[in-house]
């Protein structure tokens, strides 16, 4: 691997800090991916983007910078990938998945709140993460209490632009989300000295098409039986779409979706036939935290479908362009998309997310649906009384899951999912 | 006293249980209230409404709702009270301050979440408070996402109508706020069979007005030394305000600052010259939550203002009525009122507490701050750290509690606060 010291060095990285979590990646990843059995050829790029997570991407971002070009960060997928690549810039998820970030974290954040915002901030402000070092600016979003709070004090160590968002989806709600969505294009153009227009919007549009649609077709050879890809390397490639280079991401899932049809076809998989299905929700899923899923996936169980954020909510719905292609119409279609068609749980009410999880587990043959939420995530955590009502009226066996960044709690939870899956093969 | 059994059952309420409750309660007010020497003769009124909390003002609550006009309940102060008045309504706050509601609330509800929360929901599933049982409509608003994720659930068991927020101080944000407004008028119009009018809104304006002038007149004599009244007197009385008869409330509260006038004219205290005196700021003290305010008046410390819901964000903010009185710019006035005068800590960021607190300490002549938050408050404790560093730059001793419902802590606060207290008196 290249030595990316002096890269990393000019971006203010803590060296001996991050060593320490370069040491410690490769492990993990190597216990969680590498010693899977049978996987696709097609990974090879999605293991090499993991062992370049903090080098050769960060070297595009700062050569893309370069150039003139922008790079963006976010932590929501409200954030309009569209607008950000319209004005030809590059928009990456920040650090925000690992323990090793958390005690930083916690110097500035209570200790009662979920580790992904903790996480966020200690990358922040350990410098050991050089996303959060690259970027020209960092789009947060109002859609939870830990992060609207943190975005006050982010915003007194970092280039910070916030997003609000309303609680309910209603009219004004709309008119709301629809003026943010305008005051941020207003700031990128600021930020970037380029200009919206129908012509780049449409081309961003149509990119980020091309990777919802990728990602589709992936995800929609998880529907069989066997299956051909693990869990764990399909979650793996959708927590790369957030920051990858999209047409090389585009071209690389696509030949893993290629590879995955010739299994199908053949009836190859990575799990015996009828090893049972779940369906996962619940918080979003970044990386590296794989841990829910080596679990499951090391207890006889096979993971499906992600109904989160870093799941379908990032890929399902596609914006309907309108009739007419003059910019504010293709604003209002994108808003309409981000707003109408993600069933974010800072929604209240929120059945649109129920109805999304109960079809999915129907069209991914799921047997079982497990919310998996972060300590201290409040939303989730209250809107999981709602599911549990509408998954026992629908018949679908529920698995509720508390868990954070830490190892502690690991063979609790191995056997609880073990148990979960024991009544799922009963029940068959 | 009466007897409202009758009333009670009538009402759905859960009997055997409310009457634990209705043991519990007049110990806990001797223990915090009675016991206090030298209180001012007109806290009688506050000693008979508290002995009839759920009685007497049940019993005038559905008299009013005999007479044809209607009964509010809600949990913020962002629900104007003015409109509801204005349609022949009487707003009431909801029982949500007591250990005891807590269990029922998390059988619905996660555990990590703050007592107020569950405790609200808790008094409804436990048909134990009789404010719930007699409410027309329920209004409640997108403050926190405890609440928020809540209504959904609690909408399952009682009549809930909700405002939305945002979640930034915006002229965005304001056209929310402003057309939840005017959707939260057609709501009341289509429950009370009556019509707004800048008539009957004027008239609601002025009610309201002269009950935070009475506050304001009474709280200001917090500001002596000796204080003429105990902390714990006065968050009594402004617990009070939020579901007493306005009138009635507006004649005892004035009676009481005319006592308290006396008493400041002549020097005349309820602790010695010199106690040190404590802002308290935070989340909302509800009745029978007297916990924090029963430690530190018992630790050689006076409360002299609390800058928080049931405190000064409650009444100090006054309508600025617009030249025009036609019903429109009634409501932007009041809309104006309650956007830009109240200073959340729903909102991000959110400077105007910080100011608040710092002339209010100053006003109050407060020697030190503590926030005092329940646990699980996302909003508030994370902006604690904005306050910390304010308060530092200004040179104001600060002290952090978080607590709950629960009496297992009060030892280990009371340690902590005659600390806070003895290093107040060094510094001086």
């Amino acid at each position: 691997m290249a030595d990316y010291r002096d890269m990393w060095n000019g971006l203010g990285i803590d060296l001996e800090t991050h060593d320490k979590l370069c040491d410690a990646l490769p492990v993990l990843f190597g216990e969680t991916f590498l010693d899977q059995k049978d996987r696709p050829a097609a990974m090879d790029y999605f293991n090499m983007v993991i062992a370049e997570v903090h080098g050769l991407r960060i070297k595009e971002l700062l050569a893309h910078k370069e150039r003139g070009g922008t790079v963006v960060g976010s932590f929501c997928i409200y954030v309009p990938e569209e607008i950000v690549l319209a004005l030809d810039g590059l928009l990456v998820g920040l650090c925000a998945g690992s323990q090793f970030w958390v005690p930083a974290g916690e110097t500035l954040l209570p200790r009662n709140l979920c580790a992904l915002v903790k996480a966020g901030m200690g990358a922040r402000i350990s410098r050991t993460c050089p996303y959060f070092q690259s970027v020209d600016l960092i789009v947060g979003e109002n859609t939870c209490d830990g992060k609207k709070k943190a975005w006050d004090i982010l915003a007194d160590e970092a280039p910070l632009y916030v997003m609000d968002m309303p609680n309910k989806k209603s009219p004004a709600g709309f008119a709301l989300f629809r003026q943010e969505m305008e005051a941020l294009v207003r700031r990128l153009e600021e930020l970037t000295g380029k200009t919206l227009t129908a012509e780049n919007l449409l081309k961003g549009c149509e990119r980020v098409d091309r990777k919802r649609r990728a990602l589709d077709r992936l995800y929609a050879l998880r529907k069989a039986d066997p299956l051909p890809l693990s869990g764990r390397d399909a979650l793996l490639v959708s927590q790369i779409a957030f920051y990858d280079d999209p047409e090389r991401f585009i071209a690389q899932t696509e030949a893993l979706a290629t590879e995955c049809e010739e299994r199908v076809a053949r009836g190859q998989g990575v799990f015996p036939k009828g090893t049972p299905r779940l369906l996962v929700t619940g918080t979003p899923i970044v990386v590296p935290n794989w841990k829910f899923h080596a679990i499951a996936e090391t207890s006889n169980l096979a993971v499906v479908v992600e109904e989160n954020c870093t799941g379908t909510r990032y890929f399902e719905q596609k914006v309907s362009l309108p009739e007419k292609k003059d910019l504010a119409s293709l604003l209002d279609s994108l808003a309409h998309r981000y707003f109408d068609g993600i069933h974010c749980a800072c929604f209240s009410p929120n059945e649109g997310r129920l109805d999304d999880i109960v079809r999915l587990a129907r069209e991914y043959g799921a047997d079982g649906v497990v919310h998996l939420s972060l300590s201290f995530c409040t939303t989730y955590q209250i809107e999981e009384e709602k599911l549990r009502r509408r998954l026992a009226a629908e018949g679908i066996p529920f698995l509720s899951l508390e868990t954070d960044y830490t190892p502690g709690d690991e063979g609790q939870l191995k056997t609880r999912v073990e148990a979960f899956g024991e009544s799922l093969r009963r029940h068959r």
